[in-house]
């Protein structure tokens, strides 16, 4: 089954990367505010159905993808749509 | 206009963290395949129509967000449902 985990940093938390990025978009003239970066992770698991799926990812997160004490996670499961 | 914007390493190019989070899952017990590591940027653009925006937001990651030479990129609009 393919996924999509998205992990972003939590709101209080400072933000260079988005900060940089936002800076730099403005120098380049366009209007923005409020970048945050976080960062995607694509990939197969195997598991016989969405909700297995599901926990063995919010179980990635805990134990790997995320660090949770300063970023939250969000999952997004491709099912077997045709 | 809140939008999130997804860069992803394009199909044939190496990812050496996806690699190395996959042997990592791997190496917990987890079932994965295919594991590739991109970047996601939310950020609020203020444009009149969504179609200003997205036009925009694509200008932005020709220019900066994205290095489309190996990256592709998928932009997400958050248009202003209640």
């Amino acid at each position: 089954m393919r996924a999509t985990v998205l992990v972003r940093p939590k709101g209080g938390i400072l933000d260079p990367q988005g900060e940089a990025v936002e800076r730099s978009l403005r120098q380049l003239g366009f209007a923005v505010d409020g970048a945050r970066v976080g960062r995607l992770i694509d990939l197969e698991v195997a598991a016989p159905t969405p909700a297995e799926a599901r926990a063995q990812l919010e179980s990635m997160c805990e134990r790997l993808l995320a660090n949770t004490l300063i970023e939250s996670y969000e999952i997004e499961l491709e099912s077997g749509d045709p």
